[in-house]
């Protein structure tokens, strides 16, 4: 655990920014999860593509569990009780992000609505000041009546900004602004990076428990190993074989790590049998050992100062539980669980 | 809520003995909850009685959610919580509790095993001191070799009186006597009390769902209706006619509030119609009255000083709390889970 903690530290996850911490040690992502799992249809999660791949790729393990089951509303509850807007995920955990949303707009609307919505969020509106609440106004009206989505995302904006509401009055206006009741839990979006898919050493699905990873920790030596005896086109069995750059995971790796120049170098090169595959192979492995280098030696740093790591968590502990326990009150105060 | 609170201390429940907490204000619960989900099979749920009953009787709620599906994981979680050894049910629980045990024994069978198992529970006898190190020694033996049930009961009996060592220790020896692992959650036993099937009114299952109870608050006259106007034998239609007690709900009431004389009378009265249903039902009536007059004069007691009966829930949250969070602390690190 501790390994992976220095891991994110050392590829570059700044702690004075980011919030790192331990789940399990942040007890409302169990109370979050408990309280959606009452409002989330099973056929949901019967149907999430993820359930069914493992279930069937990993058949040793014991999978067959309720919390397996329910392990993508988990994941929901991480999301949700941090009211997180953007998710960077991989692709195939855009489908996560999907039932997030659906289990979001559930709990909203189911738990969203107050006796006396329209006249909270009028008086809102108000505090706001008179001028930010005249621009609320006309963005609401564009958004509503023409349906102009800039003026939403200006309106969603503008709230972002407002110093002078608290978190409740906020979620009302939110959904005051699309005609609901109180958005208590917003809809996250999955955020993909450009290289969303990043195979592995065999050009299939990187993971682990394949083992087809290159370790941050990797020598120099091993990861110059790992890569020259990399399969490529395995039609390419000799050196004046022509090969071909779509089928073979080499090429993918370029597509991550090298420049237009290089990329079209080692596709001209591959299709022409004028590059052998070692070759081809030698911009990649400059730029993996150039990657890992740096983070190798923050690695090092965070390895050498175990003191320090821990407080790193610890403190991420502590301002995620802050933030957990004050999404948990609205929840329970919304489900009227707060006796 | 505070109804309900209310009830429990009118019907005799005392504060100084009984732990009266608040579930949603304790997270070990909606943790232990998530752990066990871990490590229990869907189709252990799926066989649970009360499960496809719930499903068919109310049709019209939307139960089949995830949540619905592991409701009696969570009252496993209730119960392993504070590691109970007996729990008070119904009839209609046992299934619950027997879920419960099986739970529990796949979790010490999972995470019970420590690699030096044998020589920390050697160490931790020695603890007990020369005596009841011998004693322990003396009961495990007649235990495990002869299956000496009398034998585990005293070794139980005599590890629960021990102050000198640990619960970690005690679990160990525990688990040692029998020659499983260490036993972390005790498999507990339903309590059934005399009359563990109380019908309602109507002879059916009791269930405010349904209808067909008797409030605690409910005034005399309003009691005294209730009985008059509960069903007897349908096939009773005139005062002449003969009746069928095993048919009659009112009999099974009988068989709750009256002694064997009472019992006698309206059997035999029924039977040669030599009274009437009203006539019947007068000690009953009676009964409940007696039964009711001085838990009303509790409640109203209780429900006039609402800080009283806040303080008791708040005490007892925060004994509850106490106790869960020893057992998580237990069950994390059996889990490997408390960095």
């Amino acid at each position: 655990m501790w390994d992976m903690v220095i891991d994110w530290l050392a590829a570059g996850v700044n702690p004075g920014e980011a919030t790192v911490f331990i789940q399990s040690r942040v007890a409302e992502h169990a109370e979050l999860h408990l309280l959606l799992s009452m409002i989330t249809p099973r056929g949901w999660l019967e149907r999430v593509p993820t359930y069914k791949d493992q279930q069937e790729k990993l058949k040793e393990k014991d999978l067959s569990t309720y919390g397996f089951l329910g392990y993508p509303l988990l994941q929901s509850a991480d999301i949700l009780v941090y009211r997180a807007g953007l998710v960077p995920v991989g692709e195939d955990q855009v489908a996560h992000v999907e039932l997030t949303r659906e289990v979001a707009r559930r709990f909203n609307h189911l738990y969203g609505r107050e006796p006396d919505f329209e006249e909270k969020a009028e008086q809102a509106i108000k505090k706001m000041g008179k001028k930010n609440a005249k621009l609320y106004k006309k963005y609401r009206r564009a958004f509503q009546e023409q349906g102009d989505d800039e003026a939403l995302a200006a309106a969603r904006a503008l709230l972002d900004s407002q110093q002078n509401i608290g978190i409740a009055d906020r979620d009302r206006l939110f959904g005051y602004l699309e005609g609901g009741g109180m958005v208590i839990l917003p809809e996250p979006q999955p955020l993909l990076t450009k290289a969303s898919k990043m195979p592995g050493l065999d050009g299939h699905k990187m993971s682990k428990s394949y083992g087809n990873t290159i370790p941050l920790d990797a020598s120099p030596k091993k990861v110059d190993k790992m890569l020259r005896t990399m399969p490529t086109d395995p039609a390419r069995v000799r050196r004046k074989d022509p090969g071909n750059p779509d089928v073979c995971p080499v090429w993918q790796f370029h597509q991550v790590y090298s420049d237009a120049s290089v990329q079209d170098w080692a596709r001209e090169g591959c299709r022409s049998a004028g590059i052998g595959c070692i070759e081809c192979k030698q911009p990649i492995i400059d730029a993996v050992l150039a990657e890992l280098g740096p983070i190798q030696e923050r690695g090092k740093e965070y390895a050498e100062q175990p003191d320090l790591v821990h407080n790193i968590i610890n403190e991420g502990c502590e301002r995620a539980r802050e933030v957990a326990a004050e999404t948990l009150d609205e929840v329970r105060n919304a489900m009227s669980l707060d006796y």
